[in-house]
């Protein structure tokens, strides 16, 4: 069963716990972060927790959690829902304050975390996705996995109006691609494998750096870490999407034109059935 | 005493009302307004009420209140609380819905509210503000009202380690400035009044639109809607913000330089001076 935790107390997903004042209500004053969830055990955990205190550290929200507390909730929630495969949500906020923009003094973040059932879009990884550009419009602190997501939900929607999976982000004045809405995006090119450098512009995704440090390495391919257009990456051999949601999952189509064949590519194929026979040796 | 309210129930601000899964709470997936209660009347709420509006049609939240409603407990709040100068906080948020980035069918926005005791500070009117210039890292449609506010919070918080009042903020690229981290910002020069254009660099501020559209034009001056550098703001004969809590209150000095004299300058009094007669005339 989906269950909720809020500073210290398991709760149910439909019971109020947030006060009007907490300042991730009123600001989005805070950071998240997602982990998936495979056989009962939380899948790359220690790297999530990782950039949870960087994006913490870069809002200068106080830290006041161990990683061990952290793991030990996350571990009571599968036990209490019972889910064996899903997704845990948590996000710390800087507290509840008397609006004001400033930071307030001495006041105590709050933790809420939630967990669902949910198992990765296998139809999607098997066939690809198809996605539109959009221009990036978020701002320019994106490797924070802040709370300030309007500009991601707007991309996503754009997506769902025009019937797509997914919308790829460009930043207009220089013309080049970010990532997606809420992903890493790759493109392989003669041989060659294309991504955003991790920067202000993108957030550096727990699946990248898998790919990037573990999985790409091993099977001998060689990434470069450099921003493109939208039309050279219309002119690629392949794409793809990486997110602890979508693992590894092909982009066939941009803005209804056909990347490479129009199917999925050997190396999007190779990375994720690299990253599941990870995920296999680590939660199972 | 402080009150708060939602969804229909008038509340005690300790208390927890909001959802682990409010949209507001995860995504910052909504908008706000603040009024200003002078004598116990609300002062410009009809353009509170048609901007919020706006930034709900921008952001495609369902508008699930007539205006009506919306001022009567605006002043059912005055009355509970027995606050006669205070501020009024309102937000939509998009709803409550299990946490996915796309906009959720068929739910309902949750409104809350506050009200907090508090005056225009009549000593920084009187003596103005300093202030420093910081990059504006905000997204690109800084013109919706919206909960995204961790760009304006950062801002805020730099003043106030450099011990100043408040921020000007910048774009990079362009090295324009665009307004205050939670104002609009004038300069003076040679007789004529410069501020930044009504796009989706700035907030178009209610006390802007006042200044503009009445206490302007019937003082006689001459605005010009155009953005500028920091260098030109340097060399102006004065400078001033606006906003709801601010009035109008003179800028002083910027980055360590005085503007100017170095002390409030005439026009920013008088349309100080003119704006107040507003409020006299509006709510006493």
């Amino acid at each position: 069963m989906d269950y909720g935790f809020f500073n210290g107390q398991f709760i149910s997903l439909d019971s109020a716990s947030v006060n009007l004042e907490d300042r991730g209500y009123q600001f989005g004053d805070g950071i998240y972060e997602v982990t998936r969830v495979y056989n009962g055990k939380c899948f790359a955990l220690d790297r999530h927790l990782a950039r949870c205190r960087r994006s913490m550290r870069e809002l200068r929200i106080p830290i006041t959690y161990m990683d061990e507390e952290l793991t030990a909730i996350h571990y009571d929630l599968i036990e209490k829902s019972g889910i064996k495969d899903g997704a845990i949500y948590f996000q710390f906020t800087r507290g509840t304050s008397k609006r004001t923009h400033a930071f307030p003094d001495q006041v105590i973040p709050n933790l809420s975390m939630t967990i669902h059932e949910s198992t990765p879009n296998a139809e999607q990884q098997k066939n690809g996705m198809r996605c539109i550009t959009c221009e990036d419009i978020r701002w320019l602190r994106c490797d924070i996995k802040s709370l300030n997501l309007l500009g991601n939900v707007l991309a996503k929607q754009a997506a769902h109006d025009k019937g797509v999976d997914g919308t790829i982000q460009f930043r207009k004045d220089n013309n080049l691609i970010t990532e997606g809405s809420s992903s890493n995006f790759f493109i392989v090119k003669d041989g060659l494998i294309w991504t955003h450098p991790t920067d202000n512009y993108i957030l550096k995704g727990v699946t990248r750096s898998i790919l990037m440090e573990e999985i790409i390495p091993k099977l001998g391919y060689t990434v470069v870490e450099k921003a493109f257009t939208p039309e050279f990456a219309l002119t690629a051999d392949e794409a793809f999407a990486t997110s602890t949601s979508l693992e590894v999952t092909p982009v066939i189509e941009i803005d209804g034109q056909k990347i490479g064949t129009g199917t999925p590519g050997p190396i999007a194929k190779a990375l994720l059935e690299e990253y599941q026979k990870l995920v296999q040796k680590e939660c199972y």
